[in-house]
Parts: C-alpha cells; sequence; structure tokens
C-alpha cells in the first residue's frame, strides 16, 4: 500500500523555509518578552483529562479536545491551552516562587475544529502570565507588552484596536444596578459574549427574555443596552461612577495613554469565553478592512491557582496565536524577512580528505554555516544544486588552493570569481549575511 | 474537589530553570547543526497511525505508542520518532528538493514506557539527517557531526566510544559465508540485536539452534561467534576481505580517523532495532564507569522514502535524545552554565507614571531585561524579592533620580550602591552578565 505524504488534516508541516520564519517570529517575541522580565518555561504536551474540566471554556472541552484514554487506563488530554498548565504549576511551587512573577511560553496547542484561514487545529499560541500583583499595574503592564510585540515587527498604532473591559464592571452593573440575580447574570454574560455572532433583533430579545417582568417595566433592558452600547468610560451611566471596577478601568486607561498605548477602546460587550476571568478583559483587533477581526486577548483570572488548593494568587495574562499573528503581518506586509542559515557551498577537488576538511573545519571555526556537496557526481551538477538552493557564495578546494593557502571563492550572483585567504572569505561572505 | 499538581507520569514540567538549562542545550546543538550546512525542520505532534506501522520497530508500535481515534474517527499516533515523519515529509516534495539535502529537527517525542533515569514518556531527540548521498562521505560526516556536538560541549575523546558496524556486511556474512537463508537471517539479526540482554549461554544456545545440523557440522556457529566477537577490521574471516561493505567500512574507519575522530570500534554485533537500516549503522556510548550504556545513534536507511511510492533517495541519519545526552554531561561535569534571564530589578519610588516609565524605556531599548515591582508594598519587601530570585543589581527610580537624570544602582551581592547615568548604568550591568 502507498502511503500517503500529507500530514494529518489542520497540522502543518514546517520545511526549513518555514521553520525559519518560525524560529524568526519567535524571536521576536522572545526578544520583547525578555526585555520586560519574563523567563520563558514549559509543560507537557499531555495533561491529565481533568485539568481541562472546569478550566477552560465549555465549547473547548466539548468539542474540540483531543482526550483518550493512555494504555494504562488514565484519561488524558492534548493541551488545549496553556493556561490550566501554567496555573498547575504554579500551584505546585505556589510556596517557594517569588512573586511578581514573570513567565511567558510559545506551546503547541490542539484543538479539533474546522481548519480554516487563520485557524489550524494544531497551532502555537504565545501565553504570557504576571502572577502576584493586584494592583492595576499588572494589566497596564500586560497590555503594554503585547502592544510593546506589535510594535516590535513594526506595526503602527492604526493597524489595530485594543479593546478593554471590566467583567466586575459589568458584573456590577448588572446586579448592584439592574438587581439581576446570579443565574441571570450569568446568563445574561453568555449573551453577552456571543454578540458578534447574533442578528442584533435576536440578540435583544434573547436580552430581554431574561428580565423579569417587573424588571422589564422598570426600563431593566433598555438601560443594559444603553450600557453595552458606551463607547467611552465618560459616557458611562452614573450609577457605577464610583464603584471600585470604574475607577480602575479609568487608571489602567491613563496608564495606557501614559505609555502612548493610545489605540485603545472601551467595549462593555466584550467578555472573552473562559469561565475564569475576574476582571479586566482585552482583545485585540485587527483594523485591516480585508482581515476584521479579533487577533488574541487576556485579562485577569485571580481565582485560577486557588482551585489547586493553594492560597489564590491574582494573575494577569494574555495569549497570542501564531496564525492570526501571521495573517495579521501579511496583510500589513510586516513579515520579517529571513536569511538562508547557509553561508557557502563548498566543492571539493583535491583527493586530499585530510587537507580538505581542515581547510573546512577552519571556515566553520570562524563562524561560517558551510555546505559540502559530498556526491561524486560532476561539478556542475554541484553547482547547479547551489545555485537551486539559493546560495550565494561557494568555494571550491583543489590541490591549488591548498598549496596556495587560498580558496577560490565564487559569487553566484554576479559570476565574479577570485582567490581568498581563509580569514578574507569569511569576513566577506558575512559582510552579506545581513543583507 | 482538589486537583492534582504533578505533571502525567513521565512528562516534565520545565520552570524558567529548567528551560533555560534546555534552550542552552539546544543552542549548542543548533550551533554545531547550522555549521555543517544543516536547515531545521518539523512536523506535526500528531501523525495518522499508519506511517508507523512497519516504519518503526515491533516493540514501539506495539508496545510503546499513543493512538488513538480523532473525533471524526481517524486513527491518529502521537509521534515516537521523527524517521517515519521527515521520510514523509522528503516523499511529498521529492522532485523539488535539492540534494543533497541536510536537515534537522528537536521534536518533542512520546513512548509509554516506565520511567526510568534517563528516559521519560516524554522527551525531546535531535535528529539529523542528510538525504541523497549513497558515497560512504554521507557516514562519514553524520558521524562526525555526531562527534561534534559531544566536543562542542566539551567532552574529551575518551568519555565515549562510537561503535560501527555494517549490516550489509554481516547480511553478506550471514548469507554469502554462512549460505544461511532469508529466514534464518532475520531471526540471527534479531537475536544478535539483543546479545547484550542476554546471557552468553543463552545467546550460544539460540544461535545454534536456527543453524541446519549440516550447517552445524561445517562449524556455521563457530564462524559466527568468531565474526561477532571481532574487535577490529583487520581481523575480520579472510572470507569477507573483498566484499564491498567491507571495503566501505575501512573507508569509513580512515576518513574518521583522518577527521581526528578516532575513539571509535568495529563492533560486528551491533544491529539497532529499527528495521528500516540497509547499510552503516552507529552507536555512541557512554564511558564513564558509573554510567556505561549506549546514549544515542543512527545509520544508513536508503528504502525509507521510496515506500511513499516515489524514488528512494539514499538517507543517513541519528537521533540524540534530550535525557539521555543531560545524563552523559552530568556525569562528566560538562553541563553548561546558565544565567538568570533578567539584568535588573527596578523599585519604583517616584508617583510621576510617565517619567518612570520613560527610564524604564530607555533601559530596555538599550538591551537590558529590566523587571519592575508593580506591587505596592514596602520597599524592603520588594528588595527582598529580588534578592530571592537571584538578581545582581537593582535600580531606584525616585524623584530624585528623575531630577538628576541618574539612577541610583544597587549591586545586591557587595551591597555597594552609586548613582549612574542610564547608559553607564546599562553598560556595567551588561559586563556582569557574562560572568
Amino acid at each position: 500500500m502507498k502511503l500517503s505524504t500529507k500530514p494529518y488534516k489542520g497540522a502543518r508541516d514546517y520545511y526549513p523555509e518555514d521553520k525559519r520564519l518560525q524560529k524568526e517570529l519567535f524571536n521576536y517575541i522572545n526578544r520583547v518578552c525578555e526585555r520586560f522580565g519574563y523567563q520563558e518555561y514549559d509543560g507537557p504536551i499531555l495533561e491529565p483529562t481533568e485539568l481541562y474540566v472546569n478550566k477552560t471554556s465549555d465549547e473547548i472541552v466539548n468539542d474540540q479536545t483531543y482526550t483518550f484514554e493512555d494504555r494504562g487506563g488514565r484519561s488524558v488530554t492534548i493541551r488545549t491551552e496553556m493556561t490550566p498548565t501554567v496555573s498547575r504549576m504554579v500551584a505546585a511551587r505556589r510556596q517557594e516562587l517569588v512573586y511578581p512573577l514573570r513567565w511567558y511560553s510559545i506551546p503547541n496547542l490542539w484543538r479539533y475544529e474546522r481548519p480554516q484561514r487563520g485557524r489550524g487545529r494544531e497551532f502555537y499560541q504565545l501565553n504570557v502570565d504576571l502572577f502576584g500583583v493586584s494592583e492595576i499595574t499588572a494589566e497596564t503592564e500586560v497590555i503594554q507588552l503585547a502592544d510593546a510585540i506589535l510594535k516590535e515587527f513594526g506595526a503602527p498604532s492604526s493597524a489595530y484596536t485594543i479593546k478593554i473591559n471590566s467583567r466586575e464592571l459589568v458584573d456590577y452593573f448588572l446586579k448592584s444596578v439592574l438587581k439581576l440575580n446570579e443565574t441571570q447574570s450569568t446568563s445574561l454574560i453568555r449573551i453577552i459574549d456571543r454578540r458578534d455572532k447574533l442578528e442584533s433583533a435576536n440578540f435583544n430579545a434573547l436580552l430581554d427574555a431574561l428580565f423579569t417582568p417587573s424588571q422589564r417595566d422598570s426600563g431593566g433592558p433598555n438601560k443594559l443596552l444603553t450600557f453595552l452600547n458606551c463607547k467611552e468610560l465618560s459616557t458611562l451611566p452614573i450609577e457605577v461612577k464610583d464603584c471600585s471596577a470604574r475607577i480602575k478601568l479609568d487608571e489602567l486607561f491613563s496608564n495606557l495613554h501614559n505609555l502612548n498605548v493610545a489605540n485603545i477602546e472601551f467595549s462593555p460587550s466584550l467578555m472573552r469565553g473562559f469561565d475564569y476571568y475576574t476582571g479586566i478583559v482585552f482583545e485585540v483587533f485587527d483594523n485591516h478592512p480585508d482581515n476584521r477581526r479579533s487577533m488574541f486577548g487576556g485579562g485577569r483570572y485571580d481565582n485560577l491557582i486557588g482551585s489547586f488548593g493553594v492560597e489564590p494568587v491574582p494573575t494577569v495574562g494574555f495569549g497570542m496565536g501564531d496564525l492570526t499573528l501571521e495573517n495579521f503581518l501579511g496583510i500589513h506586509n510586516l513579515t520579517p524577512k529571513v536569511n538562508l542559515s547557509i553561508d557557502l557551498g563548498v566543492l571539493v577537488i583535491s583527493k586530499n580528505f585530510q587537507a580538505v576538511n581542515l581547510a573546512i573545519k577552519e571556515l566553520r571555526d570562524m563562524g561560517l554555516n558551510v555546505s559540502v556537496d559530498l556526491t561524486s557526481r560532476k561539478l556542475d551538477k554541484q553547482i547547479q544544486s547551489f545555485v537551486k538552493q539559493g546560495l550565494k557564495y561557494i568555494a571550491f578546494i583543489g590541490d591549488e588552493e591548498l598549496a596556495k593557502g587560498q580558496l577560490k571563492l565564487k559569487n553566484l550572483v554576479t559570476g565574479k570569481e577570485e582567490f581568498r585567504s581563509p580569514e578574507r572569505l569569511v569576513s566577506i561572505v558575512k559582510d552579506t549575511r545581513a543583507k
């Protein structure tokens, strides 16, 4: 039977050119995270299934996990997101870890979804988390960092909008202003979360249905709609003026403006699906007319670590998927250029194996990445291969070169050939690397 | 219910100090691979199960895979090794790829095994493959590269031995010298492969039983034992003197000696479990008295890519697991030192949010990794946190500092405090990074 050469549906093969780009994108991300004092961590691809139950969105647990029994009868799940894992890891060392604790990771994640543009079954996702800070300075820094990553790629502020909300403020409005009970509030939040996917009339009807007749008579649904349609903090109803969630939001917006993160927007219907959020939530949207969509987001989740039976740790974090980032960079023409990692191709003409290899070792020791044609094909075939691989330079090592102590360097772009000492050759080749 | 904070059995949590070490080890490996002109690639963690059937060792397929059905009823397997994936990827682009093709990857792999020292269920494994070279120069380079990686970590040649054999030579000896048929040969190879795990008498008996009475009468079993006990190519029986496998082995040993890879040993009972090897096989052994064991190995497999229905591609490769490498480095005292990635802790005293953050941004823009204590705790608590994290330097930013344009830098090791311009501060802190 002939085996298929295709990867599993929704998964990606990374050929060297794809891997180079991925590494370059991750380098940008690592650099910014480390500038902000975040340290990289990682956890296993497989986790006990119970870790995800009640810890992530229902949609993911019920429909999107890769869950199975191992050979010992244990139920395991391929990680669908990193937050349960990182919470587990912090909980395991709750006492020894030093706060504020800043961690990031770019895990490989899997969700069983219909593959589509910007969404595969397999993807990578930057996860950034700041543990141990209850103050709004935490949200400030985390949003600043998300913004700094996009700016590192050269994105102008006009390319994206950071929408911000406070689950605490919504909760206060529903319970203390509209006097709704817990059940009503929970149901409403789920409906509001789906607002963008619903027809406006349908959304209004669903909202309306959740109020009691007397709440409806006193204008509850309308008050809620007015609240949800606020586009600025200054236009929020007077009833939430002095609540602490509102004060924190004001401070966050002021901080971000002071940090030149000005493309922010108050968005009271922003919920984000995950149940674990307890305070500020945010989501970054692409402003490009052909790609208007949510790219990534995060928020505060102060109670997750406590669910492992340890003292809770206030936490703010976000996750940024690789595919949405790649789409964003592509559509805004910001994808970084990457170079072939091979600097020089070598054609061996001399039969003096030892001397040839000493010469090659010398080039490598000086920092060149050198690929040798090891076949016994004709020279023109060897040269053709290097041309096809996209190399700029090749060098010939024959007896003449070995006797001279100089190699013949050929520029495959200009066709120019010259004899050069190994040191000079290395510096010529390295000079073109950056270009 | 209280959730467990433990990772899944046999898997590892990488806390930042673990991740730093892993990254450093991978940096060493990447550097050497790229010097030799190898390019990094990757493939998916999940593969269709049929990819592994008949492509890897029976032990792995029958007992060690994580295999399950996805939500669409497809049988998938978490990759247990990289060779089937890389063969699939090369086969998929058989025509477009340019040979010699040099690829490497450090995939995350899973095998359901009893976790033990140097062996987890989850591990990483460097995979190096050279495609398109039938000549013995391919084996030469691949073994040279494996050796160069160990040397890059500072390992002396005396720390390890590279055992080398030729499956082709064994095949020739069994079939052309001893006149055994295909079935006898295959069975013998499996027994020889298990030689180290068997009692000597038991091994001899198993060997003996596979010969026919007439083969036994003409001294077959003894001839085989003599062959298997050869420690040098020069002591091989005269009957294999001119066979091509023997000539290739001679050339390989001579090449490696010329490359100063001298800790090599001919080992005719070395088989390596995988059925796909077709020629030279090799295995690297730790020589440390407390850790005498096989660390990793590889060989030539010329027929695997052809099994995807394309023209075969001659291939030589090896795989090196992270856990065995870590054990080797540890026991020989070669584990690289790694530094905390955070350069400077900042304590904010001024209330001038904007000016403080401008000062911090300046430090980051000059390349420092800066961690700010965002809490409103007392200063001495903040300092304690930085001390516990192992930072060498902290800086204070108060109104006095902002007015002066100088920050107060404190060396946490010596206790010394001094006012420094941002530029000077950055250069002082960077200077201690390397130490």
